[in-house]
């Protein structure tokens, strides 16, 4: 069902120099199924993340704050599928550090310089000994075969690269991102990891990290949920010629932000494409506000709002539906009077009520489409948001009640 | 579909002495169905609403909070369904004055002391000449047909009553209500109508509104999303011979609000049993709070969620989504390991995850009744919240995906 959305192919996804990729089958949930990564990281790398903002934090989450808050060299990063390990306490952290131990015993690193990550069902124990008797059997694989192993409710794996020039040498930025339901930001039942051989600094891959995730990862929504899992992982390693990178002021930040960028987004979007029951891809642009906040907020009701989604699902140009969700957006003092909404390039409402102009034929052309842009034109102010969500359908409905049987 | 839910039978519905109801068949959508409702209001009675906060209010929301605040006494409220007269602008407003103009002349009123309501479909014109044409072939009718005459994607009419003593004198409370879909506090697709013969000033009356609104229908979210229309109004005739209500000190003040606050209770669960699509009837509360707020904004990530709304759909004991819901409700600082999570009497996690004793049987046991308690302890303070939702289902997909065809 995912929307204009292919699976990756290994040719177009060029390695990272300093990242060996290995994966294995240790039969969490399913016999069989590649379902453990681990990511080992080559001396000189710099490594920041992102994670969930949930108070439900999963113990793997709890972990990686506190190993990147050591100040120690990552060196390897172990992701499972099939269990969540979030809301199992402090059993449950203890869990996450065996499995750490383990993966660092094997190359004679501190327990700190390991990363977990765990994504599957919630409330359920790990199973460590899976994990651990499977590392014996882990073998190199590249990176479209590490985005399948990764993917849980995922119909499709989700991989995307970009290769530019810095220096006048190649910098190659790769990635990989998992997520299909439970998606909203900060975060969703999210993984993504991104690796460039670029050398940045860890202050700046910590602000870049952030920056990136705001505008990929953090605007998109599939259902409103915000996981206990959610993780954006930047991994630097230095391995191009190109000269290392320690201030927004350098020529080559802005070329690797927008690759880095670039990347982030074409795998938030896959996200969304495959996002559960989605039949439809929207865009929600919203411009004119006063502040980017408020930009988002209006976004982000249209996005979230089922009656909307409902109506993509039908291809019913049910306007009225989308200027409920702007005027519930929680816009303080907003003047409906002076706002206008697009579909596509067709002029739907202003001043209030709809275009007189405005047909419902025009709505049903634009919404009989696969991918569609809503746009929203606040007249208030200057800033602008954009976030990216999809169509509600039958299958979520399916899906999420028959997820766990 | 609705969970526990019957309708309203006439002889359980007294009227209210003061309040004359009348209804007739406009044809504003589907002809023949009961689609226009007039409430005449004898003489020295007092009016008070509630009203959307949704920025985009519909034209009669507007005309009703200025007719409210013109200092008039309210003489009539117009109804009708089939079209919201909502995203219209400043013609909508002149088309629902129509209809108040229409209503004043035929009682030599002035138009102010007219409320519109309207619900329906948004953003088309509302057909002023059918609902004028219709008024004299408005007849007298009860409670009970009152209901019908508002419903829309309702399958049931909605009406409460009960009957108290007031200084040994007896009082009673009859109130209507319509709404299943697009709820969300503040309000919901939804309109309240709530007539009492006991006499109350404005000034209380105005109070009581909002104190009895925040606990009924300000506490229901079927799909979180907010209407343009929402109106709750409350009538106080004064035709009672209980003597004058004009402060919340007088012994009979708890009274009366205890048996308004019980009539807009049932009517706004009758909402939530009758929510689109509808198969189980979920209460949730939050204890332990060191705000109301705080306990609503938890309430209500859990009965948002569609990720726990089609587990309880699927009668899953998927337990790790309302952790998961509790956690990014936004509770600053809230300490996860110091929550219980109780399904029913069932405790089910606590410490920050599963409880020891717990068994999937018994989650199970619980997840299969129609009606379920989610209650949560958050261990931090004394404050406690209280909302009502319902599960998700195909069927609510289904409506939405075909409303408008």
């Amino acid at each position: 069902m995912a929307v204009n959305l292919n699976p990756p192919q290994a040719g177009l996804l060029p390695p990272v120099a300093g990242v060996d990729l290995l994966v294995a089958e240790a039969g969490i949930k399913t016999p069989g199924r590649k379902d453990l990564l681990v990511l080992k990281l080559d001396k000189g790398n710099t490594v920041a993340g992102v994670f969930t903002r949930n108070r439900f934090c999963a113990a793997p989450v709890q972990l990686c704050r506190e190993h990147l808050a050591a100040g120690v060299q990552i060196r390897a990063l172990v992701v499972n599928t099939g269990n969540a390990n979030a809301g199992t306490g402090v059993d449950g952290r203890e869990r996450a550090l065996r499995v750490c131990k383990a993966v660092a015993g094997s190359d004679q690193l501190e327990v700190e310089q390991v990363l977990p990550f765990s994504t599957g069902v919630i409330l359920e124990p790990l199973p460590v000994d899976k994990i651990v008797g499977a590392l014996p059997a882990l073998r190199p694989a590249d990176w479209a075969e590490a985005a399948e192993a990764i993917m849980t409710t995922d119909t499709l794996a989700k991989a995307a690269s970009r290769t530019v020039s810095i220096d006048g040498k190649p910098v190659t930025i790769t990635g990989i991102a998992k997520g299909s339901g439970m998606i909203h930001p900060n975060m969703a039942t999210m993984l993504g990891f991104v690796a460039t051989d670029a050398a940045v600094t860890r202050p700046l891959l910590e602000q870049l990290v952030k920056d990136v995730a705001d505008q990929s990862f953090n605007s998109i929504t599939v259902d409103g949920d915000t996981s206990t899992n959610d993780s954006f992982i930047l991994i630097s390693t230095g391995k191009s010629e190109a000269g290392l990178i320690d201030s927004a002021e350098q020529a080559a930040y802005p070329i690797l932000r927008q690759a880095l960028l670039d990347v982030a987004i074409e795998l938030a979007q896959a996200i969304v494409r495959d996002g559960e029951g989605a039949t439809k891809f929207i865009t929600v642009e919203v411009n004119g506000g006063r502040s980017t906040a408020e930009c988002k907020d209006v976004a982000y009701a249209i996005a979230r709002s089922p009656l909307v989604k409902t109506a993509f699902f039908a291809s019913d140009p049910n306007l009225g539906r989308l200027l409920a969700a702007i005027g519930y957006a929680g816009v303080a003092d907003l003047d409906v009077d002076r706002l206008s909404l697009y579909l596509d390039d067709v002029l739907v409402a202003r001043d209030g009520g709809r275009d007189p102009d405005y047909r419902e034929e025009m709505g049903q052309q634009v919404m009989n489409r696969s991918e569609i842009t809503v746009r929203v034109e606040l007249g208030r102010g200057a800033a602008s948001a954009r976030v990216w969500t999809c169509d509600f359908s039958y299958e979520y409905v399916r899906i999420n009640a028959d997820y766990r049987s």
